[in-house]
């Protein structure tokens, strides 16, 4: 069977029957974006991995080497950000063309350790060896949690607000200015907060640690499908419906703008846009107020609520233009036919 | 600067300046296979990842998916058992050419769990993506180890007992057995158990348990890259020299047939053929029987005395043909050629 007719999903689940079932240890298994298991005393160890393929994830004729460290390493320390983990320690397999020079891989590490070493996450080994064609990047992931601060998928419960951090749709903006530059027919403008949103977004690590100090965080997710997809997942796993208010999607100006300039609404950036790596995650109402402004002072970095979570039978819905509309699970570029 | 000109040594000791120094948790951090960090109690958690490239590190034309996963995993289990350690948790990445049949992936992974659960390792989770060329399998590994059972590389004293468990050269026999075979020039014999070693190596997981648990093993290494090269690595890695006896290596009567066949000797595929998947280690004189004894009683694998350690200015040296030579780092062809 071709890989095409099960689709990623199906391909996962096929392979999971193939291996011997998960020992009592482990809390979460294949298919989740960690893996969790208990290390005795209350410690849960989150292990999460991500591969990155030149030509399928990443053109290096516009990200420049360091920034393609810092993307990759992000995406696994979001990863461990949406667990409510601390990340600690991480390998790199790295698979080489042979003509890739020297500094562009001393580039590319010294990105990774960039985002990583801040917060508290070393390097510690790995593999390189040589590719017959594009460069691979694979990393792998460790960290810790306290087991009654884990943020799993599934967790959602209806009544909860659904918040999420930061601004969304800045990563494809930047994108979108990168990619246009690069054919020669540049946007009008820097729009530099929107490039640095795509080539150096910042994983929500402290925000995820600030959030589970200042109440209970009843489910987590990292955005890096696009927001739609993300509250999906969320009600998917957690079985409710949710209703999100469109005009509260926290959308920075200047991807408004760049989503102007391409003909596009910003709304649809936020929900289509992959890789803002910002966190999606619910409270209980009385909580939210309470962890924006923890989270806020904390960090600096605003949370905003957008909406809440419903009995499943009601769907999942957004609100725009005066009206609710189911959302479209593949995201906004879908729901705009419907 | 091109990578050839540093060497994969010298691309990792670069790489090594680009990352923040590790903390005082990390005993052994990169540059060596695996990566060592202390976890609390007198608990250490090593880290081992390989990255295996079709074209590069295998040619599905003659190694079926079952086996391929097998030995991937195998690589990874043999470097934590390198360490005295009991493997735990795994993740995989794939980077999948569209045309691959889900069946193949599906044997791919049935081929790792064969050789991983029956050792207490389970696959916990990873990522699949496309690939725009060939396979491509990164695995990470995490183990266990109590910290006074660690066998670092650089433990060897001079006095030292060099030994080696099961037999060595069979990888490369087998791999020569199949080559030909599909070359459609055959060798004369079936070799299964050269073609069995081959394909489906067992990590000495076991065996390294029961080292430990003999005696204080003072030094070990897995053999991947062949028989000399590890020698070296531990003689570099501790301060000493080396005499190896060349009549003492263990090698399989299968093994000395198909290197006749092919021209070769026995020794030579023991000391340049990579992937045995052994392991060389090192143990006070007095305790080498004790060790050989109890491996045989719990493995039934056997271990044999090959060499000493001595002195550093004593050099490293080979015994063969009645007299002594250096024994060259890169492998019996080099050599050979002395």
């Amino acid at each position: 069977m071709n890989i095409g007719v099960c689709g990623e999903f199906g391909l996962i689940e096929r392979l999971k029957k193939c291996v011997t079932a998960p020992s009592d240890f482990i809390i979460i298994g294949i298919s989740d974006d960690a893996a969790a298991f208990e290390t005795g005393a209350g410690r849960v160890t989150v292990m999460t991995a991500d591969a990155f393929v030149e030509g399928v994830h990443f053109d290096l004729s516009f990200v420049p080497c360091r920034d393609l460290g810092w993307r990759a390493m992000a995406a696994n320390l979001s990863d461990v950000a949406a667990m409510g983990g601390r990340p600690t320690w991480v390998t790199v397999c790295l698979c080489i063309p042979p003509s890739c020079p020297v500094e562009s891989l001393e580039a590319l590490y010294a990105g990774m350790d960039a985002v990583a070493a801040p917060l508290g996450c070393r390097i510690v080994g790995g593999d390189t060896t040589s590719s017959p064609s594009g460069l691979m990047i694979a990393v792998s992931l460790l960290g810790e949690v306290k087991r009654e601060r884990m943020t799993p998928r599934g967790g959602v419960k209806p009544g909860d607000l659904f918040c999420v951090t930061g601004h969304l749709g800045g990563s494809r903006a930047g994108l979108e200015v990168l990619r246009k530059r690069h054919l020669g027919r540049p946007l009008p403008g820097h729009f530099e907060t929107a490039v640095g949103k795509f080539l150096r977004p910042v994983p929500r690590v402290r925000e995820a640690a600030a959030m589970g100090d200042a109440a209970a965080i009843h489910a987590a997710i990292d955005i890096s499908d696009g927001l739609s997809s993300e509250v999906h997942h969320l009600c998917r796993m957690s079985r409710v419906g949710a209703r999100i208010e469109g005009g509260s999607v926290p959308i920075h100006a200047e991807t408004q703008a760049v989503a102007r300039l391409c003909d596009e609404e910003g709304l649809a950036f936020a929900l289509s846009g992959g890789e803002d790596f910002e966190l999606l995650f619910t409270v209980a109402p009385h909580d939210a107020e309470t962890v924006a402004r923890a989270v806020q002072a904390a960090t600096g970095t605003p949370v905003s609520v957008i909406g809440e979570a419903v009995p499943p039978e009601e769907g999942v819905l957004i609100h725009r233009d005066g009206a609710w509309h189911p959302l479209d699970s593949s995201g906004y570029d879908h729901f705009k036919n419907t």
